[in-house]
């Protein structure tokens, strides 16, 4: 039993640095591609079997450290009422504008609504057999609102802080809705048998403080603090936030996410608080060869030496256009290393 | 003569703080669409008669308080034999990937290679009879070597830093002769007319601190230096650059810009120098109606108060689906506005 990434997450000792990459099952990997060739991205999200099959293959090839099924951050949208297509960026169906909008989302059971999600994760703990740990997750409220605000993928998301801007009520409401729901699909996931639930915040570095502190952080400490009844490690990363340190800082998780921007020394002096620190190579340096990888994150290990828990993982997601060989050869350089 | 902005930039007092917009000549306003209906982007950028147009459009309407010319940060590039293609978005036909590639960029006379800049800026220095001043721009060298590199604008630039990672020799090489191009571009736009200087670092948040010290920091601070010796205001302007603000104040600029995520008194103690600052209001805040906006703009002003210079902006360019009406607004509230 690995149970490594479990004990960093709990900033317990460690014979060594454990590691995962976000995005690990996908389209770096030849054997996921195969998957895909036959099926689309949402069938393959909604069937079982596939989607064990896709979240063990970087266990396999990789040895990773722990195991996150494979998902997407918009399934809680549809226990709700939404409709979303890949095509292959997200676009919803009818996304939230107005307060009439909000009126009609429902907050239901995702047992119901999104089962499979649940048969995922126990079938997926069961086939595990105790390896590695397995993690559970979800956006955080701010960014699947976002979305569904927006009604797809945005560089600005203008939609989204229009909302916010002229409406904060409505923005609110809907917020409240989503939280709710968020809620009960984490619990749920918990008690299906993730050990560990990751919160993603995507787009919270678009935002300024004020707004972060107004629309984003108390969602998610409502979470994040609920989860903490479930015996589960509890991870929050907000992309892009070198400037929301601060108020990152009072979330309340387990284990803070830090993107490839800040280096994992700046970010613990800026956390200042009882965090594991996960991350946080640059994905874009595994397009380097093996010296330059191993260099880069020895570098980032270095950095995290002196840290009470430290779980290795990019910055940011595996890019698609990796190629696999490096990916391996990180996995290796990062088990090897002996602090 | 309005020289608000000028005085501004020196940090010298002003009887209020003055406004532009970075991308006021554009897409929000309606004569500039129909000036684009019969005509290209790169045609309007390489014709002087049209480009001057555009450029006092702004003027015109919102009576902002400082002019810059109707261009793009790749049509340097054109003058090092790059050729560039709007999709709409930027593609270039060669991007450099090798050192080979790097060997075949000409440093060139910008005034030979895209004549059209300095006929644009002499035109528009008449035109505008002291009225406001007239602000020329370039991006940094890093921003436009990221676009040479990888050959269209991208979410994560990986082939640029795949390049930094790989082989900093052969970036650094290339680099070099970006600066060299960049410097006599901006020295010439200075000589031809222009007032004040933006160097435009729009990709430099994407890189990590250590890269920023290494690939973009001395090139910019070079190219401002040099313009030391013009009779020119120099701004420079790293978007997302929150977790570079101490790199970002060795550059030497008179003015600084922010963009939206950080407000300026955090700014301004960040920077902790001898700088104006420019921005920093969101450009999604102009989503929302008249109150909202006055509110925000407000917020901006009052932190700015006791800066020794402020220069109100957006805090990155106007969005295109941004009202005109709402871009009035702004210009009147902020132009009303007295400490």
């Amino acid at each position: 039993m690995n149970d490594l990434f479990l004990r960093a997450c709990k900033r317990q000792p460690v014979e060594r640095t454990p590691i995962w990459l976000m995005r690990q099952a996908g389209r770096c990997l030849p054997e996921y591609r195969k998957v895909r060739e036959g099926t689309d991205f949402t069938t393959l999200c909604r069937t079982p079997d596939l989607a064990v099959e896709v979240s063990l293959q970087p266990l396999e090839r990789l040895g990773v450290d722990a195991v996150i099924f494979f998902s997407d951050i918009l399934v809680p949208a549809e226990a709700m009422g939404f409709k979303i297509d890949f095509v292959p960026g997200p676009v919803v169906e009818s996304p939230v504008r107005t307060a009439a909008d909000v009126d009609r989302v429902r907050v239901t059971d995702p047992e119901e609504g999104v089962p499979f999600v649940y048969e995922i994760l126990r079938n997926l703990r069961r086939e595990l057999e105790g390896r590695v740990p397995l993690i559970g997750f979800a956006a955080s409220p701010f960014t699947l609102a976002a979305y569904l605000i927006e009604g797809q993928g945005s560089r600005n998301f203008e939609k989204t802080k229009g909302l916010f801007a002229e409406d904060p009520r409505t923005a609110h409401r809907f917020l409240e809705k989503v939280t709710q729901q968020t809620e009960s699909y984490l619990v749920a996931q918990a008690k299906a048998g993730a050990q560990a639930i990751q919160l993603f915040d995507t787009w919270a570095g678009l935002l300024n403080r004020d707004e972060y502190r107004e629309f984003v952080l108390p969602y998610a400490t409502r979470i994040l603090d609920r989860l903490k009844q479930e015996d589960v490690a509890r991870i929050y990363f907000a992309l892009n936030g070198a400037h929301l340190m601060e108020e990152v800082r009072k979330c309340g998780a387990d284990v803070i996410g830090v993107d490839w921007r800040t280096d994992l020394s700046t970010a613990a002096q800026a956390l200042d608080g009882p965090f594991a620190l996960q991350g946080n190579l640059d994905p874009c340096v595994l397009m380097a060869g093996p010296e330059v990888i191993e260099r880069r994150a020895l570098e980032v290990l270095n950095q995290a030496k002196g840290l009470p828990g430290h779980i290795f993982n990019l910055g940011h997601g595996v890019l698609p256009t990796t190629p696999v060989e490096h990916v391996e050869a990180l996995v290796r350089i990062v088990q090897a290393y002996r602090g």
